[in-house]
């Protein structure tokens, strides 16, 4: 029995709250159990200076967390003056994870620009921002659509993210805090609507695990995701 | 007629939800208008180097707003790696505010540090903070209380914070982002529950404004901080 | 009797000393009791960039303390790599207070950066800037006219602040340090020559402060500003 | 055929050089094609604050490139002030792969801190380093042997990185510069003697890819961790 | 006929002003032509974490310009978060000759540290440092000896330096802005009383210079230092 | 006997290795005893802002130290977030060196950018870079005439440096580290093939020195930068 009591393939109560931050283009709140990250979509009539003239358009993505986000009180990075390695480590996954399934060349010369602000931290927190960043993404570039800067939306495909993990032996799906952190091993997978691929990122906390152990945590965030995909076409009325 | 078309001395709708966030000792999150601030106390067993030894306790605040909290999206503090000059005098303001009405001779050796971070922008939240905030070390004090950590509540008093400012000629109470971006002046008056001034910032964004205005302007946010003293009171069960 | 033996209503010694820095367009060395501060306006023929384009200028200020200004020697904020949050606050209150009273749009597309430089510190140093800043803007200004970059002085009328407390309850004008340290409470008056408030900033440092307070505070105000006007127009030959 | 002319299992010419660093406990340059990477092991007495007086020991690793030792020359961190994402994600990685076969309970109270420091790059540094480390650490760990700092050396097991990708659609071994900058997908994966894995990191850099893919990849990491184990064990005599 | 239209071997107009900063335990304004710095030595009790419980003191200095001592602004270094390369060479060089002359063992456990601050530039900015700070340092040391911190001045001799170049082909002492500006190569020598070199630092602005060169240089330093020193003695009183 | 074993006027083994970089426009391994310093030249097509559309070029240096070249660890600047002052004065330096025998007119409008990395540090790393830069930066120039971007090579000499200094009373030629921490004083010399003084940086550690010691010191120098003149000659194939 996990810690949560879950079973091995269920993941948590998930909710996906579209247009939550009244100001941004796009946005979405995301819970996964007590996790929550408020995600939103920032669009700009630019590119970065490396892709000017190119007729294409990029996505890119920060993350943070409330100091009290999280049991005990952590450092607000603007204080300290810079953004940690995890943070940063982060932020460029969920970029990656969004322009892989962006048709880039279809947006033209402007950028959308992703915050996923962690509120509550609960495990899980960089899968619930690809999940969460996807809505918002996608509800940005309808707006686009509707003030006709846009004249279809350039996302090809859904993109959404679980983590897995062996505990006490067995593989399950979506960890939360508390069994992330006695889990033997972990993987974070960020897999596209249609069954692909996009990241896998998988590290032994103590012991190595197994080419079977990582093809069964495959196989259960294979299972999460179609929830989650699920859950992202509810939300933005697919 | 002002613009949110509330009479002068009309106050937005204002709301104070205490618990917001799982984790904290002691949070709130506070709603006047459309302004959204998430304030959480955080207990720490220690002081800062400059009164360690002194038997005395510490209050102090950060200060931050998502980047798109704001109609257009705003750098992220962490991210250019050093906080506004704006962000810095609010903490200092808020620490300040909180500071005065607590006995920190009552707390022991231990800090409270508050974080007020604004998850939506539309005026005064610096003022919204303050008052979210009291809510939020109010409830940290009563944790400790419980958990046999203080033996009474070193809170003296209420604080309370307003904004006012003078609106085509008229004094308003609690000016809106449209309102304070068009004012003559603006003043924000952090009051106590025993209507003492702990803090007064008035600043002439046009015009220079005179004593009487000034007079005027600290009526009106008696008013409104009579309102809110009855509101943090509900929140925390006084 | 206050410490420093002054009247209530007493001023400092106040000097102002301008053309004191070889170099700058318009300079001064004001000197308020022990407190000195050397203030310099240096003209840069652009503005902002948001501000290019819109045919007006812009005033802007930055603050500093010499290491050993102080009874103990402070942190060089160049060597700690970052300008203190107390820093940051006092330099966009002088440049504010000097922008009230400056006709932007007379400028043309110029700018002027006030440094206010602190060789000495005893009480009041963010007030001395103010008022010997509007005495090195003014020369500045004139020596653009003389050198036919501008037609008229944009000056539209003076700036000065004084600082004033209570002290063991009674109303005190211009605080030195050691009144400071142990007022009750304190506010800064930036006022005009015509009498209105360009800003007020009071803080209870002990117990709050009633309206009575803050209006006798604002007196005392005007009665040293009136002299402090005297003096700059003395200073700049007006 | 692919841009190397390698065959799709084949590895770039290895070569590990051990105490290639005067002054280091261990070190290793490793070059594998072009790619050359210098690897120290420092052995400290102490641990970091997070870790004191729990009586185990700690791995940490750093890495940076040479500003030239890329094609075009990249900005030296160091001036630039930070460490970007990037090289703060590789030495991150290289600190986990290493402390995976570390008994750190072993070592005591002491900590090896692992410098890896690109001289050459034509892609795969980061798996490099951690195959070179692994050399430096296990002869930094026989150096406190042999000065009775240690009794026995305190690595579990051996581990070494390889990137591989797939190339127009067929899985190929150890990416050179030129096949990564066109590789549809690329995984760099940690392995252990025992045949376990420690990290896998995988990334879709153009379409999405599947599981069989994934296995692939893995099966051609074995054979390449497989020859690069015994260089390992060559350079340290084992 | 050198711009200045001074003898080759004339120094400018020197003045040395001891205690010119009221808190400081030893200040000196040194006046060398039109060039201006504000020595002051601040005394602490305490050693740098290297030095400490080995029985000895420590002199050290740090260096700045005001933003406007210049004809043309420069940046605030403490709002560009840094000191400049120039900055720190200053600071070194400056703290290096004092320590050539300070018994630091006689200092018993105690710091002394050197702040020099430019309130006017016009060349030999670093060499009028130099010569003003021994002033600051000596009175500083005499100050702990009337507060019988120590029983004798640590000082073994004097300290001075003095900047000299060629000119047009001409040896010339003591080299103003304008001077500098156009000298082939200008050196300078930091000497002590008793004529042994502490540093020089000679560099070829345009042309290489000789061993002939260098020597006509090092002759001029020591006429202009055999003044300086004079000056010096009689600030302090000796 | 100085602790080298080598006579007073001995260099250490120069080995000067052009062309290890395999990137780079020009390279160039410095060998002096056990002081390794890796040189390389990038060429770029632009120059800096203060010299744009002046016709001219620029040729400036960074230096930098492996953390473990030295005996006992050193921090990563990059890690750190700045670089050191020493760090800053010996970039300086080397940047000086080399615009003293480069024609910058004769290179148009680009920039080489001189990349100084110390493998391993004995004493003596500034004098190594800057005698290793030139190799680099002649051969990146030559480089520059072979791709048809120049015409002439642009330096007008060659330049060399080599420390010297005064142990136990006797001046000796190229000091190590050991040596180095035990001399009297000593003096870095970069001197031109055609027998110019560039740069003379003396100081005294100990004791001041005299004018005949200066003087006894760059004889010395002369010495040994006539073998590392014909060491570069023979390694550019001049």
């Amino acid at each position: 029995m996990r810690p949560s009591g879950r079973a091995a393939d269920a993941l948590r109560t998930v909710s996906l709250e579209p247009g939550f931050a009244r100001h941004a283009e796009g946005s979405c709140l995301i819970r996964m159990g007590q996790t929550e990250v408020l995600c939103t979509a920032s669009v700009e009539g630019k590119v970065p200076p490396f892709l000017r003239g190119q007729g294409q358009g990029w996505v890119t993505a920060e993350y943070g967390m409330l100091p009290r986000a999280t049991h005990t009180r952590g450092d607000r990075e603007a204080a300290r003056g810079k953004q940690s390695g995890r943070t940063q480590e982060i932020q460029r996954l969920i970029g990656r994870s969004l322009r892989a399934v962006t048709d880039m060349k279809a947006m033209g010369e402007m950028s959308v620009l992703i915050d996923c602000d962690v509120l509550t931290a609960d495990g899980g927190t960089r899968c619930a921002s690809i999940t969460g960043a996807w809505v918002a993404l996608h509800l940005a570039f309808e707006h686009c659509r509707r003030m006709n800067i846009l004249t279809r939306n350039p996302l090809k495909d859904q993109v959404a993210a679980v983590s897995c993990g062996v505990w006490q032996g067995t593989p399950v799906l979506d960890l939360d805090y508390a069994e992330d952190s006695k889990a033997d091993a972990d993987a974070n997978f960020v897999l596209t609507g249609a069954g692909g691929i996009v990241e896998v990122q998988g590290t032994a906390e103590g012991a190595p695990f197994t080419e079977a152990d990582l093809n069964a945590l495959l196989g259960l965030a294979k299972t999460g995701t179609a929830a989650l995909f699920q859950k992202q076409r509810d939300a933005v009325g697919l």
